[in-house]
């Protein structure tokens, strides 16, 4: 069983992204700018923030953070996606998700120009993304691929069984690992909260990538020996060994089910650092115009 | 084994249409206007946009063909597409395609108005049915599902098996049949080139949606007793008993295939004319600005 260590290969981009950065600023080139919006203070939204915060840092990225309080008005909070738009010093902007029931999440992801759209909600980067055209790959997904490519799992006409059929995760996933490229042209099956047999289904799966944000759901008896393991899952559970009083806990029960694999990802350590990198090489891209000439 | 009339179910749907239209009509609106751009002579385009014409005038449309020689410019084209984007008559329209090779049929779709285009190809419209958010449908996916939904077919938890991921049809059906939606919340799996064992994953199969463009594909031993089976292809095979010297073959060997099915659609009479009243029925959506408020 290898494990595949999210936060060595995370690190190791981070640097590839930082030789690459040095280079461009050498020649006179303009330091990529990531802006991130934040609104309100809760815990888990503050945490991300940090890290990619910190993440912009060790890429020489310039990074401004935008704070609003979670009363903020709709028309405000779009006020400043459109500001952000027009800046011609920032490269690339998120807004941190979940945002307070008032306010319109897609509303707000729509307004974002796509072209700086380096988190790849907009409609046009996920529809690019299905059509196989260049775009701005939403991080998770492209965290997931970069994990197999750079342990070089075969992906091609293998049996890839994703649970969870959500729009950050699941949905593009199964798109990506259905395209003809590696990794990809896998045998793609989407399961939900709607399907049956869902072990007997897992049991198929020579790759299972897990995104339901149920802890501890895939279980031993659910996984093909030899089977490659993704997991996404990063629920809070509470705790009374860590000093914060909870731990992340993954999608699989991973004491059990790692035995059996091939690779399997541990959380945290796994997909989560590949997620912020992925925003970081977004930025980069962003910041090349190697996505969107203009 | 129930035969699913496309035919019939399509002639309905545009008499439903034409009644939506003559009322709207009456009560002093415009008649929906629908354009397509036919480029060079190809026999397949000619027919098919023959058969959209057809149908306008069964809907009560205004329909508007417009001809261009196989040698017209890309920059000729994209300016007629500008032009017909502009004009405030045309509620919808559609580029045929294939386009001869000198021609980007994927700049083409990016510059018609994602809001007049009601064949669903561009990148928007492709984004925004994968998050689940209104928009065009492309013609094919949907008269799929609208098959599905007339003949009260189960599909939630069902094992759906697509075959084939090209951007028309596999790919966005299998977006559909995945969403928390009737019809779909199946359990999706798409099948290509790169695909083992996919006697065996037919096999499995409750619905098998063919869209391979490979004649009489589907063997009756790769299907399951008591399968629904919708048949996307449609090619053009020599024949010696139809005056036009071909005829059309579907995907799935029907003779053999359709005793042993719940339901079937036969080739041609099944998906092929539901795919030209989705079309007439986005024209519709259009024409009322149902989709887009603006």
């Amino acid at each position: 069983m290898t494990l595949i260590d999210g936060k060595a290969i995370s690190a190791q981009i981070k640097q590839e992204i930082a030789a690459e950065v040095a280079e461009i600023v050498a020649k006179g080139g303009k330091r990529p700018h990531l802006a991130a919006i934040l609104v309100g203070h809760d815990g888990g939204s503050e945490t991300y923030v940090a890290h990619k915060v910190k993440a912009c840092g060790e890429c020489g990225f310039k990074s401004t953070l935008i704070r609003f309080e979670a009363d903020v008005t709709e028309e405000e909070l779009l006020a400043k996606v459109r500001e952000l738009n027009e800046d011609a010093d920032v490269d690339g902007f998120i807004v941190q998700l979940p945002l307070p029931k008032h306010i319109s999440e897609q509303k707000v992801i729509e307004t974002i120009d796509y072209r700086k759209d380096v988190d790849g909600f907009h409609p046009i980067n996920v529809g690019r993304m299905s059509i196989g055209l260049p775009c701005f790959v939403s991080a998770t997904p492209a965290g997931i691929l970069e994990l197999l490519k750079r342990y070089e799992i075969p992906t091609k006409g293998a049996e890839c069984v994703v649970l969870g059929r959500s729009n950050i995760v699941g949905k593009p996933v199964a798109a990506l690992m259905m395209q003809k490229a590696y990794p990809g042209n896998a045998t793609v099956t989407v399961c939900h909260s709607a399907t049956k047999n869902l072990a007997e289904i897992c049991r198929r799966a020579d790759i299972i990538i897990a995104a339901l944000g149920s802890p501890e759901f895939v279980k031993a008896d659910m996984v093909k020996e030899g089977a490659v393991i993704i997991d996404v899952g990063t629920t809070r559970v509470p705790s009374t060994v860590t000093k914060s009083g909870w731990k992340l806990k993954g999608d699989v029960d991973f004491e059990a089910v790692a035995p059996k694999c091939s690779f399997i990802t541990p959380v945290p350590g796994g997909v989560g650092p590949m997620t912020i990198v992925s925003l970081m090489r977004n930025t980069l891209l962003a910041a090349k115009k190697a996505v969107y000439a203009d």
